[in-house]
């Protein structure tokens, strides 16, 4: 009977949730627009006035020549066909490129800095991500798994030692989350800032696009022509994705069942709680 | 018992897990570089021997200035300084184009066609997926799971018509399967290609590339400038993006308890699956 009211109360419950997530798209929506369009209008204007000025003098095109003439190159460059002579190893389907390409794909990540251009491979890229995914799912589910053992491991090791299991797991709780969070977020930007050039910030800042597999692809490893990346470099942010993303699928598994469990989200009775 | 015992294989699975699934990276490494390179260098070719003089002919640079330029013309492109007298809406911080950019950050999609260039709007844009990835979770675990019970549903309505549950079941099963797979695979890529002009294949592979969350951004709705987009339609593009990735969640998920029941991926005994 308890599985019953927890589905009548999914299917209640419903509207309520689907006006929270409207109204936080709507505030996502006004904030970044809040922030970015006067900023994008300032630069936009700036580039007018200071860039165009200075593209049409070392051009000899009209305005609407060299507009057309920068339309087309986006287009190219998003299309794949790269003009530039030197690119980096990452930024072409050579080894490093397509393996790169082969983890941002099964991780969902899809920085989109290379994307198949023929249907072969395209088609290729969905039977890869149609088996990758949950296998990379697997995988995090796996080392997550791993990572919660040895915490719980080191728990009890320490609540042996204090004779006192419930601060015990309370310290190894808030010690795995704080160094998780050093290991996965504040360490790595300043490796970042030593073999990318990007600010701290920057660095954070790509840090939680990738890890969260959101990954706009505005900064992605490996991409300046004008550096060299050892190869430890490439294989060590390899191994931190794929220990970041299952930490932080811990974390946002922790917010998921704090989500769910909260009484906002779903209106039954305290008694009984809205769990299928 | 059988959770230690679960647990110890779950130690001791990964490192052949690891290395299935370094194996199958080798494997989309090889393919992607075997189908692409090829393509690649043919373009470059074509793009070398015709388009760079084409380039060079309305233009009066040399080659290296003008290489000079399009990597500067590029690089503003990809730092979201827009040059382009035209765009449409979605391609700038307005209403359509903030909240399809809060879309795509919290369901992780992450085209990257607009993305945050003032720190402010990156910090917010860390915490605004930190509670909205997770929420979107929670709703699409809660469509997925109200899909799964109007088709639980429907199939003990239709078992007590035909009187055999299993067969009802299985009808139900693979008609919400085929259903799902024509309403969010097979029929959304003829509208995408009267609505954007591309073919049936792109608007396929946009469809997966969107659903299963990797948005490489290579192909992004309503960014045509010479093109009109009814607010029905985007509006439609988000619903089905939403109940799309339910879908597809539901199957994943299928996939990976597969993958996670398969004697393969952990060696334990028969009799003692490997289930935490
Ligand atoms: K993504
Ligand atoms: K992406």
């Amino acid at each position: 009977r308890a599985r019953s009211r927890g589905r009548r109360c999914s299917v209640t419950g419903t509207p309520l949730l689907l006006c929270c997530y409207l109204a936080y798209l709507a505030l996502g929506t006004s904030v970044f627009q809040a922030l970015e369009s006067s900023a994008a209008r300032d630069s936009k204007e700036g580039s007018k006035s200071d860039n165009w000025t200075s593209l049409l003098n070392y051009t000899c095109l009209d305005r609407q020549a060299l507009d057309r003439l920068i339309r087309d190159i986006i287009q190219r460059y998003k299309s794949g066909v790269i003009f530039l002579s030197n690119t980096t190893s990452m930024g072409r389907w050579e080894l490093a490129g397509s393996f790169f390409f082969s983890i941002s794909t099964i991780t969902t990540i899809g920085y989109g800095n290379l994307s198949p251009q023929t249907m072969g491979a395209r088609l290729f890229c969905i039977f890869f991500a149609l088996l990758g995914i949950p296998l990379n799912l697997v995988l995090l589910n796996r080392l997550g798994r791993l990572m919660l053992f040895w915490v719980q491991r080191w728990a009890l090791w320490l609540g042996g030692a204090q004779k006192n299991q419930a601060r015990a797991r309370w310290y190894a709780g808030s010690f795995a989350l704080f160094s998780g969070l050093l290991l996965f977020f504040l360490l790595p930007p300043i490796l970042f800032s030593s073999m990318e050039g990007w600010s701290y910030e920057e660095g954070f800042y790509y840090s939680f696009i990738t890890l969260s597999t959101v990954g706009f692809g505005d900064y992605v490893i490996g991409m300046d022509p004008g550096r060299r990346y050892p190869v430890w470099y490439k294989n060590l942010v390899s191994m931190w994705i794929l220990f970041g993303m299952a930490w932080l699928a811990l974390i946002i598994n922790l917010v998921i069942s704090l989500l769910e469990s909260s009484i906002v989200l779903c209106p039954c009775s305290r008694r009984n709680p809205c769990r299928t």
